[in-house]
């Protein structure tokens, strides 16, 4: 068996992802480096999409070859890393090239001509890491589906089976192998948001291994305290929730970020609420790793951040290692040497239409009836995980996922949820004003 | 009397603009130095805004160091160089930074920590250049009014007076220097899209010069042909059209833009066009210079320019000049050694409201009645010029700018002029699916 990954988002410390315009390859070395020495197996990075693409039909080599430095860096330092192709969104900044924007307003998504400009940037990324041993993996990129629709303030529309074709296209202009995975991530509106084009289906289904993305200020640490066991479950949760939706019982979740903002958090709640998250988590038998966001605290000089993201590293703007980062630390070399956690045999059933896609995502959410159950059961000891009513139905599936008991409760939703247009991702000014 | 300029509004034969991420120098080199050789005396220069300023509060120190190494090359080449500074929009992309996208969607002239930004970005581009003689302007950006009002697609929306204080304020940014220019540009609405929020006023009093931009795919070429009067005095027109809100008779008027486009003109129109252009602009007293669109054709690699844009140069994308670079090298020499226009002593005058704004723009435009008239009374030889209904009834006024005739039409439009979203800024399949 292999032994739970470890590792982290890795923020640049020179100039956040600035950087890739004029990288300082010292500071990535000594970023790498520290990062290696906290004991990380891994990094996942983010190229910026309109420095890779700045035109549809033009990939920029000496972007792909920043990109490919900085992994052989990574690899120097005995690191595994995980590339994310389009960024896209990040820590509340759209990267959009300009040949998708304004007069040239497109979508990513549909446009025929869009689609196949990313395969070939996705193909190109993997192309220039090719033969680097410690390239493991390409990410289609860091949570698009938040381009995709509401509440997103200029959203590209797509239905579900659009993003079938999608992520279909994308994922296969990579090669399968051995050893690499090929995967997408979203935000959590795939779980929590009725109407998101983006379902549990294809998190669950399409790709290697489904990524979560855990962020407690969705409503969870707002509507229940930091310092609850619904915050401290959470990521555990969609761990379960994402496996509800899997039609391989084997398949990997990999637990791509968790954080701890301080716009929920105290300063003192942030250690005991990364041990008790992660190690919640890693009670899944599907964890695959936990790669936390993020290595280093964003310069308070860069403008416009929400507040908590200047704060989230795991390592101080200068690299010097925070609490944080010795609490993650500690929490990963304890758990690489646990044994795999035993299977969960109680499952809470999630009704689902035919094409397996919930009746009330909202139920599943902070302050859901799905949600509010499970986290009950799981306090009582009981280890829940969650089946679909379509799994529920049926017998010969249950056998083989080993659920042995049912709980079945009322679909209640409530208004907890807050994706990502709460104020946790504006700037506090705007928050302000509103 | 300083003799007429003559340059090129310097598009990189490598990469276009893109290249600003990872410039090729013996490219630049090799441009400059053609630009040169063909009898340029200046050229006009757009770094990109996001490569320079990718947060609100980070101006990049390698931008501008590439900024300042390109005035360099030019000023080996003795080539003057004139800095455009918030691009902004080019050539039917627009690159808007992403904190003013999306999530952070702002307004860059009137959200006051978005002018701060400008305005620091202004004064640092100046700051890096200040030192070399070579350079010799600051435009505050192409075309920005663009972004300020329909038919945008994300219009930021702001009144003449907050229009006003924006240039007041950019302006100021950047100090008073002999033998410098400070001074902004719009595209044409600000003279024929009534409700836009540029003003002739802006144009013609604030700044030390007048920036017109001629594009005669804005009606005139498609109402009139493009052998017309109309077309090849579109330029001279607009000269003297902004000589009637200028409030001080001797300004300079800088024919900042000027260019062949072919999906208004045959290959064979082009040159013609050019020569009768210049040399009708040159037909005006106040004009300080002409800056062709563009140097180099734009690689047809790269995708999505609306088509003509790959044809615009004086040099093709390998370096060689054109017949059209020859032609407009030989109207430069031509017309560097001519005396300045006699005044001109007819004018139509144009009603104006209490602020000096037109009672109808679109009486001005192409399809318009002054413009119109202006153009047959040009082509009776009378060389007329344009005063506002304020100067007319002002003799004092009238005789300071020696006007002895004035002219009086009805102020009838028409639909002719297509402002800037029209299909002949769009990609061919986008204008073909509409």
């Amino acid at each position: 068996m292999t032994p739970l990954r470890f590792g982290v988002n890795y923020t640049p410390s020179d100039r956040w992802f600035y950087s890739w315009h004029d990288v300082d390859w010292r500071s990535t070395e000594r970023d790498l480096a520290a990062v290696a020495g906290l004991g990380m197996d891994h990094v996942r990075i983010f190229p910026l999409w309109p420095v890779l693409q700045p035109n549809r039909t033009y990939i920029d080599p000496s972007a792909l070859a920043d990109v490919r430095r900085t992994v052989d860096i990574a690899a120097n330092q005995g690191l595994e890393v995980y590339v994310d192709v389009l960024q896209g969104h990040l820590s509340s900044f759209d990267f959009v090239p300009s040949w998708l924007a304004s007069w040239h307003q497109g979508n990513m998504f549909t446009d025929p001509a869009a689609v196949q400009a990313q395969a070939d940037l996705v193909s190109a990324v993997h192309a220039v890491l090719a033969d680097q041993p410690a390239y493991r993996g390409l990410t289609l990129g860091n949570e698009v589906n938040q381009f995709s629709g509401d509440p997103h303030p200029s959203p590209m529309r797509v239905t579900p089976e659009d993003v079938d074709v999608w992520l279909d296209r994308l994922l296969r202009a990579v090669p399968a192998e051995p050893g690499r995975l090929r995967l997408h991530s979203e935000y959590d509106a795939v779980w929590y948001l009725d109407g998101h084009p983006f379902l549990p289906r294809h998190a669950s289904r399409q790709g290697d291994v489904t990524a979560v993305h855990s962020w407690i200020f969705n409503g969870t640490a707002q509507r229940y305290g930091a310092d609850s066991p619904h915050s401290h479950r959470h990521a555990e949760y969609l761990i379960e929730l994402s496996r509800a939706f899997a039609t391989d019982p084997e398949r990997a979740v990999w637990l791509q970020e968790i954080g701890a903002p301080g716009n929920v958090l105290s300063a003192e709640q942030a250690v005991p609420f990364a041990r008790a998250a992660v190690r919640n988590a890693a009670d899944s038998q599907a964890l695959w790793g936990v790669t936390w966001w993020c290595s280093h605290d964003v310069d308070p000089a860069l403008g416009d951040f929400p507040p908590f993201e200047h704060a989230l590293g795991l390592f101080d703007q200068t690299g010097r290692v925070k609490p944080l980062g010795r609490a993650f630390a500690e929490v990963a070399d304890e758990l690489r040497t646990v044994p795999v956690a035993p299977p969960r045999t109680a499952a809470i059933v999630i009704p689902v239409d035919g094409r397996d896609t919930p009746v009330s995502r909202a139920a599943l959410g902070p302050g859901g009836s799905v949600f509010e159950e499970w986290v009950r059961l799981a306090e009582e000891g009981q280890r829940p995980t969650m089946v679909t009513s379509t799994v529920a139905n049926d017998d010969l599936e249950l056998g083989r996922r080993g659920i042995t008991t049912l709980h079945r409760v009322g679909q209640h939703a409530s208004t907890a949820y807050t994706s990502i247009s709460d104020d946790a991702l504006v700037p506090a000014a705007e928050a302000a004003s509103r």
